[in-house]
């Protein structure tokens, strides 16, 4: 592709309202461009991008056997009202009334659709197992669109759904499942993690997301650096570290004056923070209750929630602290609580011994408590969120805490739809059965997005290269000058392009200067600089994107240096 | 791909909803799904062939140099309302409203958008011309959806918009567009013609329809059988027969009784209708007029409106025709007629010497009347619908009047939307001028359907070679209880994959009817029948979809065999 027919939209302005770095390299490379509040064009740059993603995506879903259909983005408000989504579903649903004021969305997902279908569609356990897939347009209406296409409302989707007559047959296909993403990204070259996720309200289900790392990533993971170990920081164990062996003193209760906060406690006490047990006080669905952490630990709220069996945690304010345990803010503690408030204690804070804590009144706190001799150990529980440097709870590596910007999502959905909608089959025995069903998703234009936050240097994008729009970036200086230059650029245009190393000819009539910024700007891996001096010598320039300097190769082995190169990665 | 992998959901039922042989073919081979009124799933049998047709687009328009892009289905209000379409648009514009209340639409059509995206990327003549097309969804919310993907509300189409500094340019571009259109449709092996179409309101555009040829259309269109001529029968016209010489005789008032059509004036006075002269009122934007044609012509309203500058044509009532002329219906005539009266004749009703036609007397009509002599000769203009056995206007040849399915359209639109959003270049004098557009549409979609109203018997789909789903179907018969028959059934498979040929094996343990009829009904061009009787002789079975026997092919050249048909075609 030359330039003169493939139009740039290269900018040195970074836009006002693009805060983060994807959006910004996006806009200024020319690959969207924004129509309205999270409403983006893909020019043709971003395009050959997108397709890229498109087509592993596609080729490793063919591959495990799934099918792909493509259902229409209008979707009918009976079906979301037989799941009970109509009104579960917040107003990120976009929903509409055609011109007979019949109601419809613009789907965000297809469940319900993909339900219907094969209700109608599938009746025995011998046309199970089953996955259908399709990469289409999906809406979400988000109150506040923002970075670009990383959380636009407009999307491209790869959603997949598998349906079973049991829970073994949903587990292999999960496996593939799983397996072809893993397959997707790192074909795709990015630095990834399939990642334990929270399931939310939705108890017992499996549920794996899987992580683009990037610090700029919004969700914090816990991997570990020698093991697949890897779940999101709101569900991340780590290995307990051996219990410390010491001899219990005497407990003695010490004044505190106006101590609150755990750094202060430790001055005034001499004593490091693993040595303090402090007590936080939470409302669970509004009823108090204290926990029990180390004083080095942060809590965890998805974990209390779960440890509490709540459907909502959250910090008590002091006056509420104070009310529910008639002690104030800083002085609270596990020996003489009143015996009728819930308490947990975290598995680390129960594990220290001879332990510093508030004494229930003010400006005094005990050192040298032992939990079962001075204060009843409580219902032990993992309350704590897991910190770089800790053991790996499946390896004897050591935890370290990333970023990630979730593109996938893999789910154990069981019997929830095919329940409400009633979607059985006749199973071996002539009896009616729900379906068993996963779903899977890929942000497909996310995944552009998130590359690039993986992969850039202040000169704009680095594609890893199976993204890459174009692969080779052939620079002609000068071009319109000297004849040996365009004859040679296009001899390499024409040889690069029947190699199938898809080359980009910067011909246009602009400065040197001008073109190696674009070049390096939209991020194509490799680039040639034709010029009379190389060719005086019959070399060419070479640069990779990220390589610090050139070399010059003989024209004639340009072709073969490029497809040697490609075939490595 | 083996059916065992890739269920199949035919059907022997003709969908009782289902008007028209594509919708009822492709519901009952399984290629669509019904989720509502106007909105279907596609299928993975379905898919591949809407891919099909995809990809060849996609082609054609890389080829010309037009470069892709992905545009919202969401569009902003604003957009509309600056072009002026949000009031000119009716109710099938699917209006919607985002959580902000902010307006919006699905898009039916995307020039809008595209031309906002021009007018801020393009600012100089020197960046035209350029052409941007998508392959995307659009909505369009008929009142009545019908006919399946032909007609329905959510459907894929090809949108292509080119923009240019002046008519020059977008002339070489509407050509290069036309040229893409028929080596679309000739590489999908369709027989279709690029007619030319009523441009409507919009005066002075150029604009062709191209058609599917299918004798099911909505359309009918006049096409010569020699050369290229097609018109939509709206705009056809045909070569003038060479005028009847004679001399003129003695004009005569007849007595004619009650004689009101054309059919019993002519057994009355003995004449054939082609002597007639018939006098048809209508009423132009509600302002009578009386129109001459021949007795054996039909009045085309369109041409109607042409010819009289009218925005709406429409047939007088017999009252309205009285009360304008003062003559009961069937007696009016050019001889007489008051003066002020607005008259026009068609050429044919013009070149008739000795003609009848009412007297503008009840009860009686004149014969042998001479145009000049008898009565002046009105403004002539082309107001007849051209019949089959004419002569075409461009060649020697003759014309048929043929039905067409519409499934592509291209229009030069001038400054239309340039001029109402602002969508202005630099010109080489540096003065600010409107970008001249053309606008060209494929109904992708739509193509699969027309596909199979041109191709299809009474067992099912005859699909041309480019667009089958599969090109060759094995059908292995007892596979499961034969070693051999699976051996080579799965070599066949194997080998015809591996030479691109596509191949569907009906490997289900069924009755080898019920597999032959399926895969006749979905049209898979090329059937292979793997049997012991077969291979006892060392032979398979073939027959092509649509011919009526079959022959034995040795094994070891089936596959050369297939691989010599298909580069056939």
């Amino acid at each position: 592709m030359r330039v003169t027919g493939f139009p740039l939209f290269t900018s040195r302005e970074i836009p006002a309202d693009a805060e983060i770095i994807s959006h910004q390299l996006m806009l200024r490379a020319g690959l969207i461009a924004r129509l309205g509040a999270g409403l983006y064009t893909w020019l043709p740059l971003g395009l050959r991008v997108l397709r890229n993603v498109e087509r592993v995506v596609r080729e490793e879903m063919d591959r495990i056997g799934s099918l792909e259909v493509l259902m229409p983005a209008v979707q009918p408000a009976e079906l979301w009202q037989e799941s009970g989504r109509w009104e579960q579903y917040g107003p990120e649903l976009l929903r509409l009334k055609d011109r007979h004021a019949r109601e419809f969305c613009f789907g965000p997902t297809h469940e319900e659709v993909i339900t219907d279908l094969v209700r109608r569609e599938i009746h025995s356990y011998r046309q199970l197992p089953v996955t259908y897939y399709q990469i289409q347009t999906k809406f979400r209406d988000e109150i506040r669109p923002r970075f670009g296409v990383m959380r636009a409302r407009e999307f491209l989707m790869k959603d997949a759904y598998s349906f079973h007559l049991d829970q073994a047959s949903l587990e292999a296909t999960y496996r593939a499942m799983h397996a072809a993403y893993s397959r997707i990204f790192q074909r795709l070259n990015l630095d990834f993690r399939a990642v334990r996720a929270d399931t939310g309200a939705i108890g017992g289900s499996v549920s794996e997301e899987f992580h683009v790392l990037a610090d700029s990533g919004e969700d914090a993971i816990a991997v570990c650096r020698h093991c697949n170990y890897a779940a999101n920081t709101e569900l991340a164990q780590s290995r307990p570290a051996p219990p410390r062996q010491e001899p219990q003193r005497a407990a003695q209760e010490q004044p505190t004056p106006d101590i609150r906060t755990v750094a202060e406690q430790a001055q005034m006490l001499g004593l490091t923070p693993d040595r303090i047990v402090k007590s936080i006080v939470v409302l669970a669905d509004g009823k108090p209750a204290v926990l029990f952490l180390a004083g080095d630990d942060e809590l965890n709220l998805t974990k209390a929630r779960s440890a509490l069996d709540a459907g909502e945690v959250r910090l008590a304010e002091p006056e509420e602290a104070q009310a529910a345990t008639g002690v104030p803010r800083g002085f609270i503690g596990p020996k003489g609580l009143p015996e009728e408030l819930t308490v947990r204690v975290d598995e680390r804070a129960a594990a220290i011994p001879n332990f510093s804590s508030g004494s229930n009144r003010q400006d005094w706190h005990w050192i040298d408590l032992n939990w079962g001799r001075d204060a009843a150990l409580p219902e032990r529980a993992d309350l704590r969120t897991v910190r770089s440097g800790e053991g790996c709870p499946s390896c004897a590596g050591s935890l370290q805490i990333k970023r990630g910007i979730e593109v996938g999502h893999v789910f154990q959905l069981g019997a929830k739809y095919s329940e409400s909608m009633d979607a059985r089959v006749l199973n071996e025995h002539g009896d009616q059965v729900p379906m068993i069903m996963g779903c899977y998703g890929i942000g497909v234009s996310r995944v552009v997005a998130a590359a690039i936050e993986q992969n850039h240097d202040e000169r704009g994008i680095i594609w890893p290269t199976p993204l890459a729009p174009f692969q080779v970036a052939i620079v002609s200086i000068n071009a319109h000058r000297s004849e040996a230059v365009h004859n040679e650029a296009e001899r390499l245009h024409e040889a690069l392009g029947a190699a199938g190393l898809e080359p980009l000819w910067d011909d246009r009539e602009a400065r040197p200067g001008v073109k190696f910024a674009d070049m390096e700007l939209i991020g194509i891996p490799h680039r040639l600089v034709i010029s009379d001096r190389g060719l005086s010598a019959g070399t060419v320039e070479y640069r990779g994107r990220s390589e610090p300097t050139s070399r010059h190769l003989p024209c004639e082995r340009v072709v073969e240096f490029l497809r040697d190169l490609h075939q490595e990665v």
